[in-house]
């Protein structure tokens, strides 16, 4: 597929400067982009490269100012980035929008029911009763378990593991390898030291518009259900235990962990490698910082936290700048012990 | 699948008070439970919802006393949560038990044993020599390398790898996407500042009642075995390196990490994120904590530890503790520097 | 496959002390092995075991003096330790190579271009326009998106996953369940609270030689490539972020996570656990200590950092020797106080 000056300017309302009949069929970044790619400039850091990008088309914000000709073609537009990130989310969409039909060999159970436009890749697995709504595109590879119950528009990449009773909404995206609904880690301590499994017979509940990244996995609840709720993103290899629930539009980022039974709010933030201990409430809009440990309840909302255990974040950041000179301080203390004891001792020779 | 109270007390041994006909198909939470559910009620903390819930049968122990009339069926028995965690495992049991067949299409190489009512599900690779005993079940898209050996009444979920050779025992659950004998992580440096792939040609036995979480990966040993003993269970995304051995009824969190050669003893409790250095032996019962560092050997049984690095639980504690007023502390020591250089100061005045 | 004494000798150009005709059929070590299997011995450390081993043959080295008779065949190398290693690689490599041809069922696209002695595993998914070069490897599950390219001699393990337009070099090994060119993290936040996809466009570039752990994520470019760069080795469960570049020779170790633009250099050492923040640069050689979490740039080449926030190993170590002491460094202070205020009071009353 390639595009013209001309057809892009149109189709994102913008004007061109230059050979509008140049055309490109891909997308770069400015300073490395090559012949026949688009390209955007829009933070002015980056503004020398328009000056000596190979881009064959640059998107550029209205009010900019060139300094010397250049030989890409231009497009104007009052926000270059908005109009760039709109032309890539058209691409996704057409591209994805291609992948319709049934490919053999796959594994559909009579007694599942799909959609119209659906995606099923090869090699994938639809269990009993198994209901997929419109449009929804499973790669090769998933493996949906009996009952699972997935709704329209939502995409689920090669190899994602959805097990038995699973409810999944509309616009979901969940990235390969990712593992939905196993058994949550629950073993009850027997008086010989071994273990006996607590079974798990709850469910995984994925609301709308939630993305989950690849090889992430989210445990099923022992009863009832672990909720991911609207709109919430979860990054790359993160653990989810049984029983939690991560409130709307709630970011975590990857390799985070939170254990079992913990509540997360609205809006709230989870950097990477950070850890939730069980039965916390954490509250809406809390800020935890990368590799902390949370080990208590956040009760007030919109609260940074960090630190392993992590406590506020102004004071946390106050106690790690005199961490680095503790081995000074030790210093300074011996040297108060010496001048010290030199003052009793004068003191009791006088 | 309907049960009705009287049905249910006679499974579970129990007496039935109210409508011995009310009937259930499916488990739900107390404070959650709709008609058609099973609930139990044995945390005096959830009393109030027994007058509230719309559980159509309750179980609840023998000695509760009802404050007010409700509308479920009650089933009496001596310890309630126990025989609803009874009737969860006869269920799960049911449930899997219904699992046999072979699903086309699969691969089962033809010098590959097959044990009795065995389920084989689609997709699943099968590969030269496998050994499989009777009652196992391989959920859709797993791989078994050649020569690999399960042994009675393993279940194995959708999409787990392992890899030739390894050994797996009676009664294991591995859970969706967990990886066994990948290559452990060893290379040579090299004088030019390249690596030379140390060859990985040992093995990983997985011995009886383990269970193992989704995504957790555990390597081969370079020669001989990396060994999960009996009774020992692993979370998920949890991490083995090469020629570790994890010891009877060990319970690790998920995200742990164990790197090469350690060997951790039995009944020993490892929390989320934690690790542990190569080449360490961990006394049998030790605690470490999650997110700990353990960097060097616990020699001492029983012994809790936490912080990273690592040191006992209680001192670890005391200098969190501290931490948390650093600030002050170095407060407390410039107003003592002040004090004595004012001290000093009178003296040599004097 | 069995191999005698005399064989070995030949091929390793070693000498044989003892029965020539002792025959092997597998590896072991020295201080485990059965009949029937071949060790060496080069740690003095494990000198006894040459009189106990149950080995058929033992490599040792040349100058080994021996205190009384042994059982096994010994053959006699300049370096026991290199001459084994270089066996087992040599064994390797005819195990792999015996790999070859296309398993039913398998998808391969009419548009996909396979090289020479290619082996495609059973349930493999090969998409369009994929280039695969000579004598690659796909075990049973992969699934390549398209227009993939895998270069000569590659292997990717059960269940490897890859996203469209990635590009994978020659000499590459990726073990089961990684995923590599899934879409980077990347959200615009809202006015109301939600986010928006920043769609992830570019791919993921892995050079030669490099060797990827199990379950390990690299996620794709937004625009651009992330890349791998030759020679560089990835344990198991790490995540890469979108558009972070890793060094040659580079090695990272399990449940490591590098986040977003962040490049590091060449030689580098990141240790396990560990978790670097976005859009830093990491200096050539730098060691990264376990579970460090490293928030600055690392400017000057070859320096250690450990600590989260990390800063270098050397006052770190001493920052974290003085922290053990914490409780204890307040006690001096308290007794400081009591005893300046003593002073204060006797100057007063004097």
């Amino acid at each position: 597929m390639q595009f013209s000056a001309a057809q892009i300017a149109m189709m994102i309302g913008g004007e061109v400067e230059g050979d509008a009949n140049l055309a490109v069929s891909s997308f770069g970044k400015i300073e490395e982009a090559q012949k026949g790619q688009l390209a955007f400039l829009a933070n002015p850091k980056y503004e020398e490269f328009i000056y000596t990008t190979k881009a064959s088309i640059i998107i550029i914000n209205k009010s900019f100012e060139l300094k010397q000709p250049v030989a890409a073609a231009l497009i104007r537009v009052p926000d270059a980035y908005s109009a760039f990130a709109a032309l890539l989310r058209k691409y996704q969409e057409i591209m994805t929008q291609q992948l319709t039909g049934i490919q053999q060999p796959s594994y559909i159970s009579q007694s599942a029911l799909l959609g119209e436009t659906v995606y099923v890749g090869a090699f994938t697995y639809i269990g009993e009763n198994v209901q997929i709504g419109n449009n929804v595109k499973l790669f090769p590879g998933v493996f949906l378990g009996n009952n699972v119950r997935i709704s329209d528009n939502t995409v689920l990449y090669a190899g994602v593991k959805i097990y038995n009773d699973c409810v999944v909404g509309k616009n979901v995206t969940i990235h390969a390898g990712a593992v939905i609904g196993a058994d949550g880690f629950g073993f009850a301590p027997q008086a010989n030291g071994t273990y006996k499994k607590i079974p798990q017979i709850g469910n995984v509940v994925i609301e709308d518009f939630v993305e989950i990244g690849c090889n992430t996995c989210i445990d099923r609840a022992t009863i009832g259900s672990t909720i991911i709720h609207t709109g919430a993103k979860l990054d790359n290899l993160i653990q989810i235990a049984h029983n939690v629930e991560i409130g709307c539009n709630t970011v975590i980022a990857a390799q985070a962990g939170i254990s079992g039974s913990t509540k997360v709010g609205n809006n709230v933030v989870v950097g990477g490698q950070a850890g939730i201990v069980g039965h916390l409430h954490i509250a809406d809009g809390s800020k935890i910082n990368a590799q902390s440990g949370v080990t208590k309840s956040i009760k007030i909302p919109n609260v940074a936290v960090t630190g392993s255990p992590a406590f506020d974040y102004t004071s946390a950041l106050r106690s790690q700048a005199v961490m680095r000179n503790l081995p000074d301080l030790e210093k300074r203390i011996a040297e108060l012990e010496k001048q010290v004891q030199q003052l009793t001792g004068a003191q009791v020779n006088a």
